[in-house]
């Protein structure tokens, strides 16, 4: 009905083999050790690097929205701003780097809200929230090639409705909304 | 600074072929063509089953919880159950098998809270997100092969408390808890 009084086990890691590299994560097969068995069995990993995503709030309190063709669902999708940071990249200077590149915003006093590891069952790496504020358009937007991104404003409450509504469902960004929201209902506190 | 007049393009899907078939979904790459400019790119989608978590509230208000060893982050982590579901699996048949197999725990008024896309821009399909309420212990757990999991239950503030400070770092059951933070917050309001 429960665990075993010891509790689960921290599986040895032994040794990983790839079996595809790709342009957005290399696949891996990871063989590990059970630490009590001695069983060995491969586990697949996908391993990506962090992802970031970000609210930016103007002073309207307006929030900046993506909306994009998105290939692994073969659909249009709504977002907020977000990418791959770059190997070494600072969570929060990667977050205003991929808003100003993909929106041509920029903001004050950007922070970390929170991060989350996107999938531990199957995948290494993390995504952390930035959150923006007094953003504002400033710049030209630079898209990656075959980037085509309509860039959009929406009051905080309507895309807290759509974000519990069915209307936003990229998980990642769902999450980038629950810390945010507990943010915002602490400010609309009387 | 904002998305060309007419918006981004609905690329067309032309073939795709296999660059990997593991255990937890297949890896393909997707050749698409741009309706207008008449480019052709390949993009890389992991195609996994949909899969399901459940929010199971115990009668003395309490979500059952799991923590088991990850292998994609080599760490343990405290999630809420959940899993792959099975060719033609209601959503809700679905969270309730993994919650009873995981956890040994059944319940009542079972119903579909939300869905997201774990990740549109690479990944396919969906995660369903389920809520069972009068959650009991009532059978033997069934695990996988070299499945471990140590089942816990804890008190709904305290998880709703632990999701907001990282001390549960799962995006897709952070998700889930942002559709149950609503349903809870609608019942305490006076």
């Amino acid at each position: 009905m429960s665990s075993s009084p010891s509790g689960p086990a921290r599986w040895q890691k032994l040794a990983q083999s790839t079996l595809a590299q790709t342009r957005v994560f290399e696949l891996n097969s990871i063989r590990y050790r059970h630490p009590v068995r001695a069983t060995e069995r491969d586990f697949v990993v996908a391993q990506p690097p962090d992802w970031v995503n970000v609210v930016a709030l103007t002073p309207d309190h307006r929030i900046v929205m993506v909306r994009q063709f998105r290939f692994g669902i073969d659909a249009f999708s709504l977002e907020i701003p977000g990418g791959v940071m770059e190997a070494g990249e600072d969570p929060v200077a990667a977050g205003l780097r991929e808003l100003r590149e993909e929106t041509g915003f920029a903001g004050t006093s950007a922070r970390l809200m929170g991060s989350v590891h996107p999938n531990p069952a199957i995948q290494s790496n993390r995504c952390h929230f930035v959150f923006v504020e007094q953003a504002q358009a400033t710049s030209a937007t630079e898209w990656d090639a075959d980037e085509e991104i309509e860039v959009l404003t929406r009051p905080v409450a309507e895309v807290l409705e759509l974000a519990h509504a069915g209307g936003i469902t990229h998980g990642l960004v769902l999450d980038a909304l629950l810390f945010f929201e507990r943010i915002w209902r602490s400010r609309a506190a009387p």
